[in-house]
């Protein structure tokens, strides 16, 4: 057979057999994997690899692998219920390895606006749905997809391919920290996140600061001899928001030029503080969050927020002396990029040409992944590439498209070809 | 017996029976009367008043009770374990009667910060300690020292007294409205809470706020399709410290020009708002309180709040069309005052010079208090006097001390022969 007709018969074998995958993807999500309930997902996912005739690793994290990554902020102390999975391909060797990386972890199903269970994994008018089926178990399923297609046409590839599911993403990507740390490592990597087809060689970083606005308590009948924080505290939201406005709209990225005129913002997302009516509170705390360009790091998108806050604290007599805490915390996904024109790229490009028949979208994610640390830590090239619309992330009635979830498996298992190579 | 020495036997009885009274008020606070809680506390004091030879009304509070004060704010839909205490003592007719009203209810205990259990009421180092010694049961046991005395000295009086223990007042007053709606009046009325032996002919009035801010939710990455509560909240915050510094301070009254620049302001003790630090946050919440002089009523200090935040909404596009809302809410003491030179406020005033050798403190009140009830729905003089330091109200550790609360029973005692009149 040549290029051609082998692609040609893989194409074929995944339309023949999409239905059975969507069926797993519907049981995949069953398993609600929030937040340290990822085992039984992870085990149904082994359990697909090993049907393959996949070699299989499942482990357990510890904390200390994550010090690969030294601006890692752990949100818990150990991963009792939180494996990670490998499933190994091997090549014949002298072809490029690849791995294809996604995340089990989901958020949680939050409140009670789904039409059906979160966990259904119904299928009805072309999708699947249910909460990960966006992000992004439908795009873990698109991996095996691709594989199982390759491994059933009889194809032996020259590189080896890695199917890795991991946990921790949605709280900063321990899973991925703990298969570095493993030594897993590949020539390029691809990460089906929500991308809604885009092809994204740049991901953004994000990372989550508390702010502590201290005050004086006192009785409110008293109040002249207290400081009130909630007052202090309008210093330093008013700076962060003059940040965003004057600085943080500066920074520009060719990837990040759609309607969002301002990608790499410091968000406020929440804000509490003081106790009771009548009393002058002594502290608020303002939490959020600075996203940061992939031509930004940590150590840059650190020094805005904490610049901002020392900045506005100069001007007032009593923060002068009583700095605001800058503390960051639970969540750190570094940002990173591969040029537009690099192989892997470019390889993922052809290959969704060749399927879609039209040149594809390229862009950067609007979310940190795990693509920034398998690019910073690893030395992994990776471009995100997955089905899912990303404005069904996180909220209600998530869904992904068969469709879509179909070509994506396509784009992957021609990319596996063409860069893994056949023997 | 001439006045003199009927007082002077008065003193006495007092001195010899004032050990086994703070042993009363040790057991008083073993009670822990908080909100809901009196039952047991109202029984205690109740058995006193029968001790005594009192005639005890003893009833649980309706919620129609509170209709006599429109502005009054519930924080409960029922009394059920809060009743209402009076003990009553006729007189024979021709004098002025007095009321002598003190509430049971405490604040909870708070933190760990104890010494002791805060209802151990131990004694010590002359003072009794424990949650209500000061606010107020040490001044409910002061009114029943000065009956007592002036009962065990075989004194018959012309004018009634009434000696009241009340539900309710740390919440806004509602067991002094239901013993008004009771029908219980009087020419004069005194409640010894913690003014630390200053006379108080007038108390401030105090109302709490809850001000809802609107944003509008977006995802953090889409932070430009939505308004960040937490920045729009700044500009209300703003607006009532500019009310507090530009008009707040201009209130002024006699009676309040001690070291505090502004008794009547404005306190906001609570923010919260936003759920995630990934998401733009859709409301933030500001709760606090209005303090307000004498001078104004309940109508006047809502308009305060409710102007600055109308005046700030003006001033900015979102807020304009998404107005923030103001709610009062919880608690809700009206002030009140009668003159500094009348009838009670100078039989009060004569009795504390009487006893202590040295003219009187005359101020208002640092806080709201049943007072401003009392006059205003009940049309009955009242003034505000009781032995317990004011600092340690609501405070861990709170005590009384044992000399001022007897020199508080002596000055009530000498009042009621003065204004009561012996037969």
């Amino acid at each position: 057979m040549n290029g051609k007709h082998i692609k040609e018969k893989v194409y074929q074998l995944l339309d023949e057999r999409a239905e059975e995958y969507f069926r797993y993807l519907g049981e995949f999500l069953h398993h609600p994997s929030t937040l340290g309930q990822e085992e039984s997902a992870q085990q149904y996912y082994a359990e697909l690899l090993q049907n393959l005739g996949l070699e299989v690793d499942l482990w357990y994290p510890q904390p200390q692998d994550m010090a690969c990554n030294p601006y890692f902020l752990p949100c818990r102390d150990d991963y009792a219920g939180s494996p990670d999975v490998v499933g190994i391909c091997k090549g014949s060797g002298g072809g490029r390895s690849l791995l294809l990386n996604g995340h089990v972890d989901v958020v949680p199903a939050g409140k009670n606006d789904w039409e059906d269970s979160p966990w259904s994994g119904l299928r009805k008018t072309g999708r699947v749905y249910g909460r990960g089926s966006s992000d992004m178990k439908g795009g873990l399923i698109a991996n095996l997809m691709a594989m199982d297609a390759i491994i059933k046409s009889g194809i032996k590839l020259k590189g080896d391919v890695l199917l890795a599911s991991v946990i921790g993403e949605e709280t900063g990507g321990a899973g991925t920290l703990s298969m570095l740390s493993r030594g897993y490592r590949a020539d390029g990597a691809i990460v089906p996140e929500p991308s809604d087809l885009n092809i994204c060689p740049v991901s953004l970083g994000v990372i989550w600061f508390r702010i502590r606005v201290k005050g004086l308590a006192a009785h409110a009948a008293n109040a002249y001899l207290g400081v009130n924080a909630i007052s202090k505290a309008t210093l330093i939201i008013q700076a962060l928001d003059t940040c965003n406005e004057e600085k943080r709209t500066r920074v520009q990225h060719p990837l990040y030029c759609g309607d969002n005129h301002n990608p790499f913002n410091i968000n406020m997302g929440q804000i509490h503080g003081g106790t009771i009516a009548t009393s002058v509170p002594d502290e608020v705390v303002i939490e959020g969050r600075i996203a940061f360009s992939p031509d930004e790091d940590v150590v840059d998108a650190k020094k805005v927020v904490e610049d901002a806050v020392v900045k506005a604290a100069e001007q007032d007599s009593w923060l002068r002396e009583h700095s605001p805490e800058v503390e960051w915390h639970s969540f750190c996904l570094n940002s990173g990029q591969i040029p537009t024109d690099h192989p892997l790229t470019t390889a993922v490009c052809h290959a969704y040409e060749e399927v879609a028949g039209e040149p594809p979208v390229i862009s950067g994610t609007p979310w940190g992944t795990d693509a920034g640390a398998m690019i910073r830590v690893g030395g992994i090239p990776t471009v995100v590439f997955g089905p899912g619309p990303n404005a069904k992330a996180h909220q209600a009635n998530e869904y992904v498209e068969e469709k879509k979830l179909l070509q994506v498996a396509k784009v992957i298992a021609s990319t596996i070809l063409d860069w893994c190579e056949v023997q």
